[in-house]
């Protein structure tokens, strides 16, 4: 483990960093949107490296760490690292310029120190410290009130879907008739930030990478929620938070909540 | 057919109207939230009656007609009649307090004249008269650029995507993988109207009822985009529209959109 930094003063001024990219964004001038790997629904642009390299900068001169981020080839986490997504929910930046959000976290090796999400099109602003609560615009989050299953709303699009049934059982189709509602919102920290709010209590995703989930978890984390792998993971030994394999994984306002959908849908017996 | 009134001066009254409602439906408080017909996703509150009742007595004074709204027991639709969808997404003003509206059409029998549409968490009011443009916010919308496929954002829920396939091919799971990506907000009316807005292009529900699509219609047909029901009327020679039983629809942001979907997914040979 290395020496920590004084943390309640590195959030405020990560937060005042991440603020200050984030409306700069908006005088910045979108002139590509390319494919990764070829993959049409997967997409970068030229904002999504000028933000990174803005933060890396700055970041840097805040707290000297590692540095793990969407756009560029990542060493594995040790020691101090920020975990960073640019811009999570680039579909979203380009295509509706809402519902995308810049993602900085700090790790020390794989326990999160401290995580910061900003939603730029709503200029709202979550933060938290490993044990010191969570924030919105820098007021206190309460934890979320339990709810029942069927008054819970649920968190996962059609793609999700799709990825996950092909590892286990259809029947999770059924899933929308057990919950109050499904949305999707294709921002998958804000989507963890949303459970924080009380504004849903689930999410599922198929694939997500540590700088999805990597600062949304800290929030999620001190107001009693839970992020659950879905399956046992490929590399036993390694935290599958922070493997960099894409990861299957459900995120719930409670662990009792995440114990009931993990029960019905992805217990060992409905694999076979 | 009646003698219209003076839609452009009509519409500006109806919006001055609703958005006066929305701002004051901040300030009541939900006292009841109940279950219509013992369906626990189908939700209304003591506010759906109260802004139904405040837009029925406002209404009437600005237009005299017919009231056809969500929450009473309707008449069919005959002549001037109001439209009327007090609280479209009742789940997401309970429990998320964001993306839902109030939707406000006048039609002449079968014939759409104006439509409203308030997102009231975000103050934004969308607007059209039949054959005079649409506008947010008073400022007139654009067609929306025509985009392929592959370049498309399409708004359905699991919800949606599982009645569907009780009345489709089960390849309709498929169409997440022939879009750019997929989008659930939980409100038709504000669905359609991210059509209009270049938001989203394509829009597929399982059951949106009159008072859903009827003000939206007005906005997106304006701007050339498409209502398309997907499956033939169970009850040939009335308006599929305005029935009142619940509609299968698809919505898109051109007419050669809707035929690639419906070609793919909603022909005759794959009902089979």
């Amino acid at each position: 483990m290395s020496t920590h930094p004084d943390l309640p003063a590195l959030v405020r001024d990560v937060a005042a960093c991440v603020r200050d990219i984030g409306c700069q964004l908006w005088g910045w001038e979108i002139e590509s949107v390319d494919y990764k790997g070829n993959d049409p629904q997967d997409l970068v642009s030229n904002l999504d490296r000028r933000v990174q390299a803005a933060l890396a900068t700055r970041l840097q001169a805040l707290c000297p760490a590692g540095f793990y981020a969407e756009e560029k080839d990542n060493r594995p986490i040790e020691g101090l690292t920020w975990i960073v997504d640019p811009i999570d929910g680039t579909t979203n930046f380009v295509s509706r310029k809402r519902d995308f959000a810049i993602s900085v976290a700090l790790y020390d090796g794989s326990e999160p120190l401290l995580g910061v999400v900003f939603d730029v099109e709503r200029g709202d602003l979550y933060s938290a410290i490993k044990g010191g609560g969570a924030y919105l615009n820098g007021l206190a989050l309460d934890r979320p009130v339990d709810r029942p299953l069927p008054a819970c709303i649920l968190e996962m699009s059609i793609g999700t879907l799709r990825n996950l049934m092909r590892r286990t059982d259809a029947g999770l189709l059924n899933i929308s008739r057990e919950v109050r509602a499904t949305r999707a919102m294709g921002c998958g920290s804000l989507a963890i930030c949303q459970i924080a709010t009380g504004r849903t209590q689930l999410y599922l995703s198929s694939r997500l990478r540590p700088w999805d989930h990597a600062a949304a978890r800290v929030i999620l984390e001190e107001l009693g929620g839970v992020l659950v792998p879905l399956f046992p993971s490929a590399q036993p030994g390694v935290d599958p938070f922070l493997s960099g394999a894409p990861l299957p994984l459900l995120c719930a306002a409670s662990q009792a909540l995440a114990d009931d959908i993990i029960h019905r849908y992805f217990s060992p017996v409905k694999d076979n």
